[in-house]
């Protein structure tokens, strides 16, 4: 007899995890080092004390210790809001009739309404114990931004975000959630950075774009004394912090006696995804199982279906250092009527080596597809997703429809990033029908593909 | 050795009540019948089918009965939500120095932000079990109403909502997440009624009250075929379904080895904290243990503390039954500069009974108290309180910095009803210094009183 699923499976204090899985340890091919722009030499860690924390930098570059220890105060910080529920979703399997059996891993249940805490709590704590008088962040949709303005209120350390201006706008609550977390928010571009008032010069009406608030957190973390930046996505040491939502969805599918055929997350710069496939693709990479790993991006900033990998900035202004990744190039803004999040021109350079490799797919999905499968997802899972976490949804959905074709149970497992309170103008534009698509034509792609940097050395 | 205690205690699906818990049954003295406002006599199950579903009326009348089961459908239902954890607020006690243990049940992890579902999706499902048309209701801070429209596009029933004026304008959003769940939303009083109009050529500039948009939800039930009224609160029914809190709370306790000493619930029209309370007051009637139990109420709408115990109308226009509770009388409106919801003219008349027999307590607070309680608790405990919740936050701190006072390590079990994403804009203004307190003069309170209705023969 089939074990009895219940809708929601939590672990107990005992059964979470005590320790992060760095992917690298087991890929055969590293990801490409970091490089210095200047040198085009790989990063040591000293040129990077500067900029991050001290203890992060040592988890950036370690590509083969297998797991870190979770310290204890960041466990008990996480016992505040984890373990996040591994849900079955069964009403969203009776309306799709499929015989697909659909697992989410939830990680919208805590106030920054996204993963992005998980290392958030992790880079405020490393930053308090070094003793750091602040830190500097940029913020697109402004879940990274929530997230570690809770945490560095939670440790009494003062934050600057530099919110991506489009979001700042269209979000206004955002702004205010930071601030009652003691956060001073600013839109970005500004002028209180050089490479901001650049940047303002060369594009006045410019939107922003997540590359371009990195420019300014970082700048203007390195500008003032006893500062540090961090950043929520796209580094290894983000990457390994997340880990702790595949270990989690591991250990509940194990309970349930489950795995997963196919993996799903949504991919902006790969923090979500990265964490949730960790233990999944570490058995595919030591041959243990072989479950199809999805990463699903939106068609207005495609970097792993339509990018290049390449070497390229971080950032808009190009003073981070250069990392092997699908990029759009670092100057590629995605129109303003995109409305999630996802912005971002580049992607893991762990997540890029895996794709490149053939350890993973890669679709891209239009928004006014991603907010119907959004809609039908809340009606029947009473969850309001981010659009950013709909992507999974999207694509979660459209595998659920092919199983019902072919009339295969695959077990399919997605992650469901964040949930969608602040992202009601989004809404309301699908709903009243004015939301539009965009997807940038193969010209407007190599306009971004002719700046990248020019590293024939190499 | 003490039983170690974790962050958050989830029942599994074994463990969840499948029966709710209805306190009159355990009342020696039964709450007061509600009246037919033309012959001031006890209402008869026939007289109120035409305005709420046939099963709910059975719900409403019976004070007896001491168990309901909780229909198979609807346990389904709550298994994509609940159980709702148990929390020890251990960083919060840490931050307060109390001795004190203080315990949370957490509503607000569903889309709806709020303890409402609980009753929402039981009145939906006897609602299409009845094969009806469609329903209306009233929302004021939008929780209800949401968690109505969620119930609603489950079971694909149509649904109306009249939402407070002066919410519907500052919360823009909450409107949107309605839409989404396909709700219609007008803004009360509306000229879409003709008590609305009346209200309106009244007092044009009124920012509305729950009573008045009740008065229009009833109406436009009640002059559309195979529609019926529901109502979030104050209803015996809407008690009996929240009892699934407190008893979900009090198994999770069970298993901790605790018990409560305290326990507190902020009060609007008494839904949450008649839930929260039931098995706890259960054990208080019948004699097996006697913890404090308070009511918290907004000092700007202080029905228990302030209000007459009286028979009044449950709505503005007068359209409803009467019911005996504690009242500030049906034509008080809160000053539109109250930001919270707890906005409700009168009070349960189960707990108004308790209170007035002595079985419970009352203290009123302003809101600017509760919103530097509700700061405070934010950074501590990671969620972003809904104002209504962060009166019960209030008291419960309040109860803690008296136990630290006295040195004495008292068990606190209050009720977090939900999140605060909708209220950024009342955050925004205690944030930035310009919110402001509102008491009622005994003048204004006056007033209210003159209008109760006459019923001498009683």
């Amino acid at each position: 007899m089939a074990k009895k699923i219940p809708h929601r499976l939590y672990l107990t204090e005992e059964q979470m995890p005590k320790q992060w899985y760095n992917l690298r340890a087991d890929m055969k091919e590293k990801p490409e080092p970091l490089l210095n722009p200047g040198t085009l030499k790989p990063l040591e860690a000293e040129e990077l004390y500067p900029i991050f924390c001290e203890e992060l930098v040592k988890q950036e570059l370690d590509d083969t210790t297998r797991y870190f220890d979770i310290p204890e105060e960041i466990l008990d910080f996480y016992k505040m809001y984890r373990p996040s529920p591994l849900i079955r979703a069964y009403n969203l399997e009776k309306a799709l009739k499929t015989p697909a059996k659909i697992y989410y891993k939830f990680e919208g249940n805590n106030t920054s309404g996204s993963h992005k805490l998980n290392s958030a709590i992790a880079q405020a704590y490393y930053a308090k114990k070094q003793g750091l008088a602040g830190l500097t962040t940029e913020t697109g949709a402004g879940q990274w931004g929530t997230a570690l303005a809770e945490a560095c209120a939670f440790y009494k350390l003062p934050l600057t975000v530099y919110m991506v201006k489009v979001s700042y706008e269209q979000k206004p609550f955002r702004k205010t959630v930071m601030e009652t977390f003691d956060a001073k928010v600013v839109p970005s571009p500004s002028t209180t950075t050089k490479v901001g008032r650049a940047i303002l010069k060369d594009k006045p009406d410019t939107s922003g774009s997540l590359g371009c608030a990195i420019s300014e957190a970082v700048e203007a973390a390195t500008s003032n004394p006893g500062y540090r930046y961090v950043l929520g996505s796209v580094l290894n040491q983000v990457v390994l912090h997340q880990s702790i939502i595949g270990l989690e969805s591991k250990i509940a599918m194990e309970i349930l006696d489950e795995y997963p055929d196919i993996v799903i997350g949504c991919a902006g710069g790969g923090s979500n995804l990265g964490g949730l496939i960790a233990p999944f693709m570490q058995d595919k990479l030591t041959g243990k199982a072989s479950p199809r790993i999805v990463a699903v991006e939106p068609a207005s900033c495609p970097s792993l279906t339509r990018g290049k990998y390449a070497y390229d900035f971080c950032d808009t202004g190009r003073v981070t250092p250069l990392a092997k990744m699908y990029t759009l190039g670092c100057d590629f803004m995605p129109s303003s009527n995109h409305a999630g999040g996802l912005r971002y021109h580049g992607m893991s350079p762990i997540l890029s080596k895996l794709y490149h490799d053939g350890y993973m797919e890669a679709v891209s999905v239009e928004q006014t597809k991603v907010f119907e499968a959004a809609v039908e997802f809340a009606k029947h899972e009473t969850i309001l997703p981010a659009p950013e976490s709909a992507h999974a949804i999207r694509a979660a959905i459209d595998e659920a429809i092919l199983c019902r074709q072919s009339g295969e149970a695959k077990t399919i497992l997605f992650g469901l990033t964040g949930t969608g309170f602040f992202d009601m103008t989004a809404y309301n534009s699908y709903l009243t029908g004015t939301m539009t698509d965009y997807i940038p034509t193969d010209e407007d792609l190599q306009k971004g593909f002719a700046k990248l940097p020019k590293l024939d050395s190499i």
